[in-house]
């Protein structure tokens, strides 16, 4: 288990950390098997998409903020955060990603984001890396 | 292998299921490694959130609902529950989460909820345990 | 460690791969554990849902291109494709699934489904089987 901490600067913001969890397949030396990636927060999640072009992660957080609007949530009365928790809870706190020959079985345009939905914040990224047996 | 199982009692219900995992992870004994939480229904789904106020569950429910219309859909014409299957597709049935210490390794805020687009139902969670080797 | 490949024809589509994810996993002979399901494309997604009447994979097709408009973000500028990557990010690259008494735990109208949201192409889902241990 390894923990990768971020810093966003934003209220929303997608952070890459595919190369953090590179570096943690690698230093496991584990050839076959898989990695999970955990937020461990209630309004930030874990997705994988293109980083190739950045502006996709604005794209996606544009998206969701177009689909749950602020403000009229029961939760906004205590925290003013629902739609924060809400998007979380579309987006999904974990993915598990193959690891093959010692590397993340991603493709081509694929890379690991923690997505923060209510920056900006200290976030935690949680990473377990477990052999094929 | 464990299973809990859950009756609903309304069409939409948030049901959590965090303290039934725990025991399942503390009885494995297992100390580092993940715990896989899994709804075997299409109209089902997991997921993580918070519960410290329970409001959320509903505020996840509701966005839901006005994001899937009701009873426009193909499916509708044979099951009358096409928003249900669509819901469950949005959430998704598994979320896999770190063991670290014999405990999971969730955020302060975060529970563990099943949810139940189709209620009221019986509606079970199989929760895996894997040690890291 | 193994893949599927599949080849869409249309622009937006569902292919159940449940029959080749059971055929590895009773190769494997891993009898408890889990099964991880991924997609390594930043345009496709998994999701779990019912395939005993094939029009669900339409509504949900079609429930996600409802809520996400074409043509109107940025990185429709360079691709074309937003809306594509959008629904892979909520659709999510992974579903892990328990394996009991050498089957997949799935529910009785639970399919397992590579959502192709840029197609027609040629797609990959990697599927790997990790034992109890």
């Amino acid at each position: 288990m390894a923990v990768i901490t971020v810093s966003t600067s934003k209220r929303y913001e997608l952070v890459d950390v595919t190369e953090d969890v590179r570096v943690i397949v690698k230093e496991s030396g584990v050839k076959e098997g898989l990695c999970n990636v955990y937020a461990p927060h209630a309004t930030a999640a874990i997705t994988i998409n293109e980083n190739a072009d950045p502006n996709i992660r604005d794209d996606i957080s544009d998206a969701l903020s177009q689909l749950i609007k602020e403000g009229c949530w029961r939760h906004d009365r205590i925290d003013n955060n629902a739609a924060s928790h809400i998007k979380a809870a579309i987006v999904g706190a974990s993915e598990t990603i193959p690891i093959v020959n010692g590397e993340l079985a991603m493709g081509t345009w694929q890379d690991i984001f923690i997505c923060d939905f209510d920056g900006p914040r200290t976030r935690k990224v949680i990473v377990t890396v477990l052999p094929k047996s």
